[in-house]
């Protein structure tokens, strides 16, 4: 048995053992052993947080995926499911001890009903192959992160994610209609259905966003929507962030919601800006850009609302895209403002936090009094329409010292959202980064509650360790109830 | 303890046991033992399941709540917790051996803040008090549960209340921000947040609609509404359902999201217009009202097409709400459509299911079928415009077998929504009455799932036991599994 190798044999054997039994039923393929290829696998997108697995599995069949499950939890073996790797938490690091299972080869489309408007995808499927795939059809799938031309549905729903236009059409869980899964014991289970409700327990928004900690998703079926008639981005340029926050609270306060209302502070402009000359003006301290979609007549009068609503606020420039490619030039600068930083910046941290819309003026101005404190300047880019920030603190991880003084600002931020009634992260996830922050989230018996659901999915404790949820301090006492 | 007791002593020294230990923290006035008073509680909305419960506690405090919860899974107590009872699946019956824990009394609206839109409740307001309280501010609480006058916002989470209104804007699922529990053991726990998304599992809509079974709720956080400039119903009749069930799937086609979309057939249509007089034709087999709501001249702009629509695809008759007045007429048909078929028959029975809508002009058919099979007649209410149907199925108790013959026929037309890939319940809850076709819809395997995390929740079995979730012929192998 496994569990009594561990303790007696060193990690070459364990890793041979493992490798003898998955090639009864994989192919030479699909298992990756080799030291220099399994670096690839090292990190997500949060490249601080490196770990080489033992093994990386890639199988092509549900069934496989089944059979690699249950080997693993039979032998204990830690199993980390990976999409496409474009995470920003760590939610992908691999365990040292245990395999990295890629479901990249779980890549096709299944079926498509526009009539129903759906779609069924297997997880390694891209995110923007899917609305690719329906938009002859007058179709598609809305979530959009940022990384969607690389990041699969699969991680999608292991993190929730949500992008520039979740404001309007909500996050993945709000656009997945069903799933199959794979506990962790390599049983199958349907979650979800067509209905607006379902009978039973809704395990469905409970296992989207769970970060790999109780499944493994297998096949999908997402909602689709249709294109929009129309569409116009209005950028609007203030002269402090302030003025900005409270143009997006006059937004949604007249009862309009935007497909998109995005905000950026001077050094997101500049940078953006200086990077793919999208035509934002570079000497305001804030811009906003609000989409407007839907049918050709009502996009025109909202437009004219909002702008009309904008210079009442003090913008000091409006201006909306008269054609589709001035609005993709709108947002290509909002798009690429991560990598523009990156321009300026010898490295950057990207933090990821909520909080109520009407605290964001005081939350901007407490980051920036705490980035003089650090010494550490931030480019602010955010979902303003929905309270979700994305503070880029900017550092230069070769001066010794600097990283860690970066993580403990970004811890310093968390705790900001969570102590104006936010949260510490929108849609990035907790992976292992913000694990020490779920503690100033929840109380004891709270995480208490999340141990227990985790243990009820996944007794043996393989699927994803050490992420989302904090080991508990009172771990021992813990397990003596849940028994 | 208690547990030997069990085993030992008889019920009546159970009782007085469990009244000399709640009477430690509770006022006489909140413990109720004679049997007469105990009748009251013997039953929710469907009254073919009785039980009496040992006791019937009242607390009127979060605090005393607690007590009751730590009191009870101590000694191993069933506790079910009940609203208003308004309930239609038997998830409110008492458990014979254990206590009914009554919230009427924590009543209090705690806070409402018009800015944020949001109300904080006490589980015993009634749905209807939400909306009354906030209407000043010009806001309202969206979903309208048809019990609404009576019916809690706590029993409204239990079972995620629909309603007519539910089409535009969702379950109560979708409109609860947050909320704090007890868990099983009397332990406190905070579920959801301002936010569009939160950190952690997310537990809040696993719980909502979970039938009492995973935690008693003891505060609610919903989301308040702007109230609609302007609504208006159009009622449109129809010469078969079929047609009308495609004009249904015509308004939906059309990309208009009506506020309700109801559908009430012959039998429905002329009880209700016998009781109310709300002006329906009666000669026809179908009735839509389908009700715009919004900003005056987009309703008015929406009212125009869909009227077009209805004429289009064969409506007999159209007619459109000019006041206020008349809307409440054309509802008020509707809304006393149970009671009107109560006039028509000695008894009925409710049944609840969904399917996809495109499903409805078949399944009709079918139970039109099975009606005529079973020689008991069939009044059909519901929201088609989300595929949730209420056959109202008329019969006689003092019929000997004739309410046996009922529970076959509505057992059979909840395996028919199953076949066509739609679910047993849409808003009413499995409770004690669909136990049994919780099994045409899960497999064994999923159904292991839900028992997994029901003992994540209450580990000890107390809250609620015997509903929701059928007992596993496999009980014995998953207890070895999860433990």
């Amino acid at each position: 048995m496994y569990s009594s190798v561990t303790s007696t044999s060193s990690f070459e054997t364990r890793k041979k053992l493992l490798i003898e039994e998955m090639a009864k039923f994989l192919p030479s393929d699909s298992i990756i052993a080799d030291e220099e290829t399994l670096r690839v696998y090292e990190c997500d997108g949060l490249s601080a947080y490196c770990e080489r697995p033992l093994l990386t599995v890639l199988p092509d069949s549900v069934e496989n995926v089944q059979k690699i499950l249950k080997l693993c939890h039979r032998w204990g073996v830690p199993v980390v499911a990976r999409g496409a790797g474009t995470g920003l938490s760590a939610g992908a690091t691999p365990s040292p001890e245990g395999i990295l299972l890629s479901l990249a080869r779980l890549n096709r489309i299944l079926r498509i009903d526009p009539e129903a408007r759906t779609a069924t995808v297997q997880p390694g499927v891209r995110n923007l192959a899917i609305s690719q795939a329906v938009e002859p059809m007058g179709l598609f799938y809305a979530p959009d992160p940022s990384s969607q031309i690389a990041c699969t549905i699969g991680g999608n729903l292991a993190e929730n994610a949500g992008g520039a236009h979740c404001l309007k059409y909500g996050l993945t869980v709000h656009n997945v209609l069903a799933f199959e899964m794979l506990t962790a014991e390599g049983e199958r289970v349907r979650v979800g259905g067509q209905g607006l409700d379902n009978c039973g327990f809704d395990l469905l928004p409970l296992i989207i966003g769970s970060e790999g900690l109780l499944g493994v998703i297998t096949e999908i079926t997402v909602k689709l929507l249709p294109s929009p008639d129309a569409a116009q981005v209005i950028m609007a340029a203030f002269d402090s962030v302030e003025k900005a926050g409270d143009a997006v609270a006059g937004v949604i306060a007249k009862g309009i919601i935007p497909a998109a209302l995005e905000m950026m502070d001077r050094y997101a402009i500049q940078a953006a800006e200086d990077f793919v000359r999208a035509g934002y003006p570079t000497n305001v301290e804030a811009l906003l850009l609000c989409e407007i979609d839907g049918v050709r007549e009502e996009v025109a009068e909202y437009v004219e609302q909002v702008e009309d609503l904008f210079r009442e606020l003090g913008a000091v420039a409006v201006r909306t895209s008269q054609s589709d490619a001035e609005r993709a030039l709108l947002w290509k600068g909002r798009k690429s403002a991560f990598p523009a930083v990156g321009r300026i910046s010898p490295d950057y941290y990207c933090m990821d936090g909520v909080i109520p819309r009407s605290q964001l003026s005081y939350v901007l101005t407490r980051m920036r009094e705490m980035s003089e404190e650090y010494g550490l300047r931030v480019a602010n880019v955010f979902h303003a329409g929905d309270g979700n920030l994305h503070p880029l603190i900017m550092f230069d991880a070769n001066v010794p010292g600097e990283f860690e003084k970066t993580e403990e600002f970004g811890g310093r931020i968390l705790e900001l959202c969570v102590a104006v009634g936010g949260c510490i992260t929108g849609e990035h996830g907790v992976g292992l980064e913000k694990i020490r922050q779920m503690r100033s989230q929840f109380s004891d018996s709270e995480l208490e509650q999340f141990h227990a659901v985790k243990e009820a999915f996944d007794p043996g404790g393989v699927l994803n360790p050490g992420k989302g949820v904090p080991i508990l301090r009172r771990c021992q006492e813990y397990r003596s109830i849940g028994n």
